[in-house]
């Protein structure tokens, strides 16, 4: 899917449990400026629901399991997010949901850019009609 | 205890569920140039154990509860770590022990520095002769 990618994370995995590295400046395709993270989520609860123009971000779902919805007008596709060494790039341009967060599931977010809420596109018609004059369609 | 402080976070907590940003560069009181998270640790496993000579870390359990032990050598602390907007700030030459993971539990942790073996004071005595001469006693 376009704007969207995979990148798997190292991880020393043994016994005592997993332990995930991240050096910032080098194993994230961004400079990270904010993290973010979700948890205490009821099953039925949608968040998201909102699109970026210029942000980039990688999602791992550090514990538990979260789904993820992605549309760019063009294609959509979900995902289901249950592993902690799986980061899933989302770039501009991409609608994402995340629901069915599993007891005690979080989402950490690693975000490219300071909070800005003029990069974020709420109107899924707003954004319809960007995502269209990128993507074709 | 000296070298060892904590840090409120802002949240947004509804019946949405918890988010957590952190702002890099404003938020947290040093460059953070490295991120880890620990999981899937079983009850009775401890890690840890070791000091650093330079390295400031902010610890945030962002699911579930784990217990961190905490020694400088003239004062030793035990902290249960349970709430994801709370986050512990170790600085320097001080021992820590994380142990009691509740299931399902992840420990995020912000660092100061990239990865540096050269930074761990592995050896119990070796830290302590350090921290001696830093803190007395």
């Amino acid at each position: 899917m376009l704007n969207v990618g995979f990148i798997k994370l190292r991880h020393f995995s043994d016994g005592r449990g997993f332990l995930v590295p991240i050096e910032l400046g080098s194993d994230i395709p961004f400079n990270v400026k904010r993290i973010y993270y979700i948890g205490a989520v009821d099953h039925d609860v949608i968040r998201g629901r909102h699109a970026h123009k210029a942000l980039h971000q990688i999602l791992i779902c550090i514990s538990g399991s979260v789904t993820v919805t992605l549309d760019n007008t063009i294609e959509k596709q979900e995902i289901v997010l249950d592993d902690p060494t799986i980061g899933l790039h989302i770039g501009p341009l991409v609608w994402r949901e995340m629901a069915k967060f599993s007891v005690g599931a979080v989402l950490l977010v690693l975000a490219s850019q300071h909070y800005d809420e003029s990069d974020y596109l709420r109107s899924y018609e707003v954004f319809q009609g960007q995502a269209r004059r990128l993507f074709g369609g």
